[in-house]
């Protein structure tokens, strides 16, 4: 039986919707496939469900094939595992709370490691019983600050959680494995290019941790890959560290005044001036050491200042910033944090003064300065002087300063050597589709999930995490192959193999389009009927380029005559057939 | 493939769980179905999914043939459309609540009402769109006072709801039918015997409403039927009113003292032995107006006092005055509730006192008095004299005393007549598996949902609610079928149609098996597989009946001679069979 346009709830939109940021949202709300309930909350509309449905498709096959067993948790959940594990609080604002009539702490899941550990603390107790993988394709929830992009970042979202159990860190490798390999055969089913990427693990902990995704110009995720294969998103990207280099016979640093430098180029046009090079050639930002002040907010409500140095030729990279500094957040100082600490003259922060150390292990502020990697001993730069109105020249690390330690803090620039050795690296972008990664025993060790081994004795067991988001995917495979027109669906995940449309008024129309329909049916492909009597043939024609079933068959006037028009919704190209032919000429 | 019990995700437990207080509960945890959460709250374990997942494929044909399209609209909702509904108040403690990190209220939905008939409104605006029935199986939310009882009353809980949009109230009852038709076919399907109810629509307001119930003498919910074909929940029956009497000739009330007169027995005797009746039959606690002071609390916080009035011989019945004062809430009044009102003497009140009428029409007090429907005028009443240590005899109803109404506050009682005039009713118990009502006008109302009817004329749409407990259904059916031994779950919704043992050490056993596995699985049927091969034959027995899959083969000794074992779960009959028949020889 087709589904009939004629009685489905289903109705186009003209206009889009106002808060429509990307393709995805506008296109699948104008056509039917989903309705904005509140910011980052959408309701599926029967059209809408059949792509999301076919996806999970997909994914349940290959979680079954890579001998993962489907499970279901419950969205509402106590707060006491997720207190034990420190996710709770880590979680910030993102997490919805609620309390029930009793007064109960209770939340919304955004993830569910707590949980899926609890459950296999219940049931299992020996190492015969691993290894193990569960997974669910379930709705989670986040509560994100700005919920835009339609299903791309949601607040009320569709997943696919995977969990793997093992007793050994082989096990764990193996499982990782199938997972990994379970969503490359996904990603290729549903036709998305895909890049692996080495991966920050996050709030999440864990050691091996990689995210697929989907190279794009309009990714909000940067990644960067050397030609020798190295990839790795920038939060996860680490610095080939330089020699350090010997300060033997460098001359001693001098304080110079350098009024009106507010800004590295300024400073930089200011030593030129009036401090050229002793070799002649020009300064330039990478000569000096620029020296930003964060303020860190400890999950506990605490407060604490951090100075990064970084060549002046970087910016910090708040991404990297925040993974660095993880779970506590990260902002600029303000001038509150510069009045309590006299001793940083904003403009001119440096390690040193003419008094000797300012910041660094052997100083007594109190506040942690953390050195870029690049900044390695026997390096020479021209810093801030914690003087108004003066820097220092020929500073040189090690000599002069010390730091209490390094991070990974400055952005990753194109041509940067990738720290596999595998050479230069280039940024691109992408879209996150997948991530896999070891959570190791994290979880396990903090709930006590323990089982006996083959000796008998007690060991922890390490797990793996496995996501994808499958509403998130259906956004960005519309995003993707959608075109002026509107949504132009990938077979894979068609809501329909074809779209049959009867125009005009002629009965013999209906007539024939009712024999295609069967026709096509008898094949096994799913037929969207365009049957609706009074509706012009120009708005049935939109209606279909805007829906995206792959397959347009068009029984117009030709009907009389036997034919009728095949039209393929992606290259545009119309071909006229014999009645007889349009099943068996399907692709 | 087979269901492999060596690797599934499955354990049985020799314990049941300390907190569960029904068969379904029980033995659905020790099953490894299902385990709990939090209170009321249970994550799905995959052989439980597959029976929920075999419900809900039902529960989808029958819609589809209904002419019902599926959407699915989010759990997490803002508040606004509840507000407008009244529901944000009505559902007091009821209702998960939280505020997301704007601080915007939200709550977690316990049904769809508000936001089918918004988006409805968004793209509907014809008549001729309509009617529509659209539906989901969506989970759902309720802070249950009391979660218990394991699946059949959680917090969180999956079912369907159907809503149905028509634009006059013939295609509403059109629209109710094909619901109403469509569940019974459903409950036929899943074998649940079933009475339709008249049934009080509740907090949903409405108009036709009726429940589906399953007669069980362990069900929640007491109906009452007649054998001429009465049937309803006792919230919803309604009293045949006698007709009024002529007061003429009757003599007057007369006050007597009674101390000691407690109760109504008590009361009771105190008459037959110092107010004899003038015919000389005895007095019996029907011939005592009993007065209830209840405190109904309502949405806005108020407290009002209201009095009860009915035949001695009924308490009032706590569902039928909470259905009678909805959405207030209703308790007894206190002591604080009767210092404010001294003119209602504890122990002794009535509508009259020596002085002229306490409550009725006629007083002053601000008090409502309502009256069981039996209490017309012209009934004679033995009845508290608002001064203590006394009664009234022969207190005249309409004469007397007046009411400011009747309301359905008494039990009902067996024997007592069906409104319909279809005979006495019996009392049965029954446990709700479904429910469909006419919602009417109210939600499109409030929520202005109207479209142009065929003259142009803007019309309010009328619609229907049609709810199933999807897992409440898969308590209720394992809670029915299950014997001593554990589940036997009707071939409809088995988790598999067959469970295979191998039992025994030898290579042949588990070969013969293998095959067994294969030819049964080419008729197209699904197989649980018990390969275990270090676990003792009493064990694999005990769990293939706690887990009730309908037909169990045992391959063991006999498997060197090509005999195995069908063994039916239900009766326990055992019949050998040769290896090659077993699959032909399934019922």
């Amino acid at each position: 039986m087709p589904t009939r346009l004629s009685n489905y709830f289903l109705r186009t939109l003209r206009e889009d919707p106002s808060d429509a940021e990307v393709t995805s949202h506008r296109l699948l709300v104008r056509a039917g496939y989903i309705r904005r309930q509140a910011p980052g909350v959408f309701a599926w509309l029967p059209i809408g469900l059949r792509v999301k449905a076919k996806i999970e498709k997909v994914v349940r096959e290959e979680m079954a094939a890579a001998g993962a067993h489907e499970v279901h948790f419950p969205a509402l959940l106590p707060r006491e595992p997720y207190e034990v594990s420190g996710r709770w609080a880590e979680y910030g604002d993102a997490l919805f709370r609620l309390q029930d009539r009793k007064g109960s702490d209770m939340l919304l899941a955004p993830t569910h490691e707590e949980v899926f550990t609890l459950l296999v603390k219940d049931l299992y107790n020996s190492y015969k019983d691993l290894p193990l993988s569960i997974y669910q394709i379930q709705d989670k929830y986040r509560d994100e600050a700005r919920p835009r992009a339609g299903l791309l970042r949601g607040r009320e979202f569709t997943m696919k959680d995977a969990y793997s159990f093992d007793y050994t860190d082989a096990g764990l490798d193996a499982s990782y494995e199938a997972q990994r390999d379970a969503y490359e055969r996904i990603f290729t089913r549903l036709g998305l290019e895909y890049v692996i990427v080495k991966a920050d693990a996050g709030a999440m902990g864990g050691s091996r941790s990689e995210e697929f995704l989907h190279p794009t110009p309009v990714g909000e995720d940067t990644f960067v890959r050397s030609a020798g294969g190295y990839a790795a998103n920038v939060e996860a990207f680490t610095t080939l560290v330089p020699e350090a280099l010997s300060w033997d016979g460098l001359p001693p640093a001098q304080v110079f005044p350098t009024p009106d430098t507010p800004t590295i180029q300024t400073l930089v046009d200011s030593a030129n001036r009036n401090q050229p090079r002793p070799d002649g050639r020009d300064w330039t930002a990478a000569d000096t050491l620029k020296n930003v002040v964060l303020a860190l907010t400890g999950l506990d409500g605490s407060r604490e200042l951090v100075v990064v140095g970084l060549p002046g030729d970087r910016d910090v990279d708040l991404k990297r910033v925040e993974v660095a500094f993880a779970p506590a957040e990260v902002e600029a100082a303000n001038d509150e944090d510069f009045a309590k600490h006299p001793g940083l003259v904003k403009g001119y922060i440096g390690p040193w003064s003419a008094d000797g150390a300012v910041l660094g292990e052997t100083s007594a502020t109190g506040i942690r300065y953390l050195l870029d990697p690049r900044v390695v001993d026997g390096t020479e730069w021209i810093t801030g002087a914690n003087e108004h109105g003066h820097h220092v020249y020929g500073l040189v690390a090690g000599r002069d300063f010390q730091a209490d330690g390094t991070v990974e803090a400055a952005e990753v620039l194109a041509g940067d050597p990738a720290p596999d050795g595998s050479g230069p690296v280039e940024l691109a972008r992408g879209m996150e589709i997948g991530h896999v990664f070891q959570l190791g025993r994290k979880y396990a060790e903090a709930l006590g999930l323990k089982v006996l081994d083959e000796n008998g004795k007690l060991v922890t067991v390490t797990m793996g995490s496995y996501g994808i988001g499958v509403t998130r995917i259906l956004a960005i495979i519309a995003e993707l192959t959608s075109d002026e027109k509107g949504l132009v669906w990938p077979p894979a995940v068609a809501p329909f193999d074809v779209h049959v449309i009867a125009t005009g008024r002629d009965q013999v129309v209906f007539d024939t389009a009712e024999s295609v329909v069967a026709a096509i049916e008898a094949t096994g492909r799913e037929v969207l009927y365009d049957d609706r009597p009074k509706v012009s043939p120009g708005v049935k024609f939109g209606d279909a380029e805007l829906i995206g079933v792959p397959q347009i068959v068009i029984v117009g006037r030709g009907a009389a005559d036997g034919v009728v028009e095949l039209w393929d919704r992606r290259t545009g190209e119309r071909t006229s057939l014999p009645v007889a032919e349009v099943a068996s000429r399907l692709p």
